[in-house]
């Protein structure tokens, strides 16, 4: 945390991005749920091993869009104000972690 | 759904497997909500692409649990009653979009 | 190595099987040589790195098919010796490294 | 290609770079030798998959090296002459095949 560039995004989330990312975490959200059901119900295990690869597929996805907007504005921003390196270093130190989950 | 070489598991999930299947999910799903939350706080991007991973790597962990015990059972089940080529193609294929995911 | 559970393919590979595998790992050997090529002719990094993804999708695509003759022949036979516990176990844990590579 | 925003990287390659990568190339195409040598005789399958996993690490931990000196070079240069967004969807698009890769 304290190894952090900054605090929060450099410019802040509008409210409609900030709904868009919560909208498809809910959706993953719910889809974690429906994998609970499956198993309860004692479901086939490749249905449920499908369904886990979704929610994986789905989660990544949110991760580069998160990914994106912090290259757009925290990295600009950085590269600008002269810590450019600091930023690079911090994001592929995250997506080196991200690529092998 | 319809290609797929068993229903259920061939031996039925225990209650405990169950429920040590169900706890790892619902924590995941707490740590999805986490996330929700960390968005709309305007929380710093970094942080949330480690909670993202972090979720990521404990689905894979819940899939391996799943595909372990599919071979142990429905595979090795299969395997002994003359259907294994056909138990190894659908995990294969299962297999191969979670590595992707 | 000496926590394997066989020395060597419980069905010899074929002469065919082999040559189709090397000749997919001789094409794989020839695209890193490309790649020192591109280096060295300072190429732009984006099609570096493209080249490297194309690499690494066709090394899993060879390593599913290796997994897919495993299960076929080594835990097939390991099962129906009684050894499919130890089998299963061995390839899980090679299929969690295979899957963050 | 002529999608890309660059030709080359903006800051030349230098000597020493340009060996180090090359070193680490030679040493990944030397292991995929490796690998036809143990299908060649017939070594055993999860010893194969476990070289499999080892070079795939091994080209992600170059493609990230190489990621990386983009970043510090060819994507700072356009944020600061006005092309970063350019910049950032082309990487993107990359790092999204990689991560499947």
């Amino acid at each position: 945390m304290d190894k952090h560039l900054y605090d929060q995004p450099i410019t802040p989330r509008t409210e409609s991005e900030k709904q868009a990312v919560v909208n498809r975490l809910k959706r993953i959200e719910g889809q974690v749920r429906g994998i609970q059901k499956m198993v309860e119900e004692d479901r086939y295990c490749i249905d449920v091993l499908v369904q886990i690869s979704a929610i994986n597929a789905a989660l990544k996805k949110v991760g580069f869009t998160v990914a994106e907007r912090h290259m757009h504005h925290c990295v600009s921003h950085a590269v600008k104000s002269g810590d450019g390196d600091d930023a690079i270093t911090e994001l592929l130190e995250v997506m080196k972690h991200f690529s092998k989950s």
